[in-house]
């Protein structure tokens, strides 16, 4: 195992009912900005349970922060929460919604001439950022219990990521029934994003950390096992609580103690869909069996148990049962209703030369070697073609 | 699931070489009081590798915290922290010690009579307590990564739980280079208190959670692989590194989320420690079998699941998988050199008379369905005597 820091200050309130304890989570001495997506939250009731939760307080609302959340609109905000004397803000939506309300919280008391320079510069955020709650209505992203933030900037069509320390929310609150109407598509997606993030941190190398790989076969057995039941009736309480726990525990820190971590799915992902708009979990979909055929030899021990642990003993050579592995990936994904190639999605042939240039002029280590180039970039994106 | 609340504000700084980070994490403004037990740390260096981390700070010490910290010993410490006018305290050993420390923490800012008065009249830590550093030196007790804390008083022969969001440490340093001169007996306790936390909150009954199942799992497993490692070479670093990771994630909260919780092998174990003065690990050893098979019909479901994913698939009926499982933890505790029964610790029959007696008199309730009572304990006992 590799040395590590594990610290997630992160308060969760989980279960049926828990929008109620917002009063207790927010300090009463706090101007709140109250910041959500398209409108969703107005037609599940969640909106509802905030405000009357929250009766007796000022709130002052922003909507309108869009998938993919954008540079553009995450200032219209800061300018709102800085007009308004705002010192606390509640994001009320998915991982897009608090990404976006992370940015805007490091962006007000930003210092410097452009926010925009925190994630461009890799400027960071230095000068702290307001505190946040989240009540969340997606489970996916993990951003609920983490520093993350990944924003992009319509402009220049570029997706960059964020973490600090000051962005972890105080609170989250995950209630399983904000997510009963979701559309199939975004649940689909948070099932994937929840899969992927997990397998960036366990299909790496090994460093004996045999604990951490459980924990990790523990997120991805759960999602295998609840997936088919919340996508034939998302009413289904357990099963929705069961992957809003999961996709909470992929990414907040805990299974990438002391193990090497990838990351280039992600990052090559995050081309895709800044080029080409598609959703953040297809792109992540897109990119993975490329990604696991082209370094089966270097992430070769990993994928054998990954193999073996999640999808079952079977006969065959290394290479059968890796290939047997990556293939019940992908039908995985399918199931969900998630393609996996590029036709999928009508992303053009060139994306390959286009993705690896970009990726190549942003000059960033990819991968747990942190040694993949253009070249082998154009070569994973070439299987998906 | 059930709903939960989560919140472990830990920072746990992981690996070779850590104490050297000391002085970023205790603040430069407090007066620090450093809490050891026996003097181990005198003889395997961790004593000084603090001095020399913290050269140039002043350094009250206070040795001589025995296993079951002692009531009667923290009121000398609190005594000496309050005319030296102590701020943080570090505690560096064991679960014993930090225990210890946690109470004299408490202890130190009590506003009433007797801050016995806090377990015994179960009147808490309300006036809250200083804050708490710790290097950990034997992975055992999970109290580097929670709340909680056991003391004992030896006048009356009380063992008693505290619990306050206060005691977290503010940091724990992991270094697994630190249990390589543990004596055999304590690494072998470790390992069956670890193991028992994980049991507590993992055999109970079914509530529908599969990922809290399977990180519960991930501990045993991980401590089944690791334990003979260790015991055969107690300087296999990796292998005490894994050890102290499940100690920390068999008691941090994380598996009990959103599950039933028993507990009452602790309760009851806590009793013989206190009576007859056997190790605490040794005291869940001697309860464990006993209460499995006495509860095998409402824990059934549990059980089954714990024979078939710890022990792995066998024949037979289920009486016979589940009697099977049990017989085979026995035998992990005994090839720790642990042993189960009375006699192997000269614990007198009477015990289970004397034992059931005083927690009935304590008027507690014991078991996650909180109805065993003075008859189920002595039953549950007499299996064991």
């Amino acid at each position: 195992m590799q040395n590590f820091t594990y610290h997630n200050p992160v308060k969760i309130v989980f279960g049926k009912g828990s929008i109620a304890e917002l009063p207790k989570l927010i300090p009463d001495d706090t101007e709140v900005l109250m910041l959500y997506g398209g409108g969703s939250i107005k037609r599940n009731g969640v909106y509802d349970q905030v405000a009357r939760a929250m009766q007796g307080r000022r709130l002052v609302e922003f909507g309108g922060i869009e998938p993919n959340p954008r540079y553009e609109t995450c200032m219209k905000a800061v300018e709102l929460a800085q007009a308004e004397g705002i010192n606390f803000l509640l994001a009320v939506g998915g991982g897009s919604v608090l990404d976006g309300t992370k940015f805007i919280a490091a962006a007000a008391l930003y210092q410097g001439t452009d926010p925009w320079d925190m994630v461009a510069k890799r400027a960071g955020v230095s000068a702290g950022a307001l505190p946040i709650g989240c009540v969340l209505t997606l489970p996916a992203t993990g951003s609920e219990a983490n520093g993350n933030a990944v924003i992009t900037r319509e402009g220049t069509k570029e997706k960059l990521a964020l973490f600090s320390k000051s962005l972890f929310p105080r609170f989250s609150i995950l209630d399983p029934e904000a997510t009963f109407t979701l559309p199939p598509r975004q649940t689909a997606n948070g099932i994937v994003d929840a899969f992927v993030h997990t397998t960036e941190q366990y299909l790496t190398y090994p460093v004996n950390s045999p604990l951490q790989d459980r924990q990790a076969e523990a997120v991805l057995l759960t999602l295998l096992e609840e997936a088919p039941k919340i996508m034939a009736d998302p009413r289904n309480y357990e099963a929705q609580a069961n992957l809003m726990w999961c996709a909470t525990q992929a990414l907040n820190g805990l299974i990438g103690c002391g193990v090497p971590q990838d990351w280039a799915t992600h990052m090559i992902g995050h081309e895709l869909t800044a080029l080409y708009g598609i959703d953040h979990a297809q792109s992540l979909a897109v990119v993975l069996p490329g990604m696991l055929r082209h370094q089966k030899s270097r992430k070769r021990a990993k994928l054998l148990q990954y193999a073996e642990r999640i999808w079952g003993p079977c006969d065959g050579d290394e290479d059968a049962r890796i290939e047997r592995a990556i293939e019940k990936t992908e039908q995985f994904f399918h199931s969900l209703g998630v393609g996996t190639r590029f036709p999928d999605y009508q992303i053009p042939a060139e994306a390959v030369e286009l993705v690896a240039s970009r990726l190549a002029a942003r000059d960033i280590a990819l991968g747990e070697h942190r040694d993949l180039e253009e070249k082998e970039v154009k070569e994973i994106l070439a299987l998906q073609k």
